[in-house]
């Protein structure tokens, strides 16, 4: 890689894509942060993605897509989302929280963004480990778009590949905080809660809550996240 | 397949895509048209799609998806569509008229209002022997998206795979044509034309109007398009 090649880091306002932004820019990437408000219950996360884009410095565009079009998931329509769940309780099923073709469409967004950027550096922050049960954080999905990826494009058909980088697939989340505070990333910017209050206020007990909690406490590392309960 | 299974037709007012959804219902498909209004330059094309679904009878959804975020394409910003091109020049390259990763968007957000529906079958027109030269328009291109899809989805994983169907993909525009004749497609409603007028009516003189007229010609069949040249 020549220094400051470009790459889109798809970023959301979560823990995890704020490390992935942090990881991409360390390792030199020129980032180009986009961010996909797709409707989302918790408009809080959203305002936590720009922030962050604004607090590294990186240019990011916001891409309006409205999925209550479709509906079909808590996170976009009025189902209630699940609280007081284990980590063992997460695994037996895909949660209510699974938007259909998510992660596929944000990629597909991402692609389009950076073929007309001229990059050819994908960043997720996608991890298969406490990935509370969504198949489009698996690897072999990765993969397959990748694949698909150079088949739709003009710069994939033209000898120009892309490449998808998901460098939190492997790691739990207690890992992915620990090199996010290697690397300096300000947690108390992120937003994880599928359910948080009016004021932002994150609920503690949802499934991304609860998976949140428990990697700080793993990594030893104190939770800047203030929860209601 | 059961009688009256649901099915998601891409629809975007175009020739093929209105081909495609009376072949979907000839098939015998409840048929849920989703017409994607990505800031395209010609508004008329996203008229021709709602009033084909109506004249069909058949639900629709328009997806608002503004492209113009990324640009990089004629059909999205202010950059010239060429004129007076024979076929074998628009063979030469991949045109400006390439909106980036546009099919590989598109199908995704189809397969997550499949999804949402409960349909297992993606209907899209795409077209690789007068296919004008885009990447997303091929076999290869199709045969990976399926594979992603079912990597990608709850439903896939769950073993309820998704089949992406491309009819029309190794006809000639006469031949397509022809089909939907048969099938009673008025294509007086469609419209194809990158770069019509202020009113609607066709060039006569874009890669798209070229294709269409000479399809019309080779097929026999009266054109019932009014060209402004």
């Amino acid at each position: 890689m020549a220094f400051s090649d470009p790459a889109v880091v798809l970023l959301s306002g979560g823990l995890d894509s704020a490390t992935v932004l942090a990881i991409a820019r360390d390792e030199g990437y020129d980032v180009h942060a986009l961010v996909v408000d797709y409707g989302q219950r918790h408009r809080h996360e959203l305002e936590a993605a720009q922030n962050l884009a604004q607090a590294a410095g990186v240019p990011f565009r916001v891409m309006p897509l409205d999925l209550r079009v479709f509906g079909g998931s808590a996170l976009t329509d009025d189902i209630d989302v699940p609280h007081g769940r284990d980590e063992s309780e997460m695994q037996e099923d895909i949660p209510v929280t699974y938007v259909p073709a998510r992660n596929l469409i944000f990629l597909s967004l991402a692609l389009g963004f950076a073929e007309t950027i001229g990059a050819k550096d994908l960043f997720l922050g996608v991890n298969a480990v406490d990935y509370s049960g969504y198949p489009d954080c698996r690897p072999e999905f990765l993969t397959a778009f990748q694949a698909c990826a150079n088949l739709a494009t003009k710069a994939g058909v033209q000898g120009q590949p892309f490449a998808i980088h998901a460098p939190l697939v492997d790691l739990t989340k207690a890992e992915i905080i620990q090199r996010g505070v290697q690397l300096g990333v300000d947690y108390g910017k992120t937003h994880s809660c599928y359910d948080p209050d009016h004021q932002g206020l994150a609920c503690g007990t949802c499934d991304s809550c609860v998976l949140r909690r428990r990697g700080f406490e793993a990594a030893g590392v104190a939770d800047p996240t203030r929860y209601t309960a």
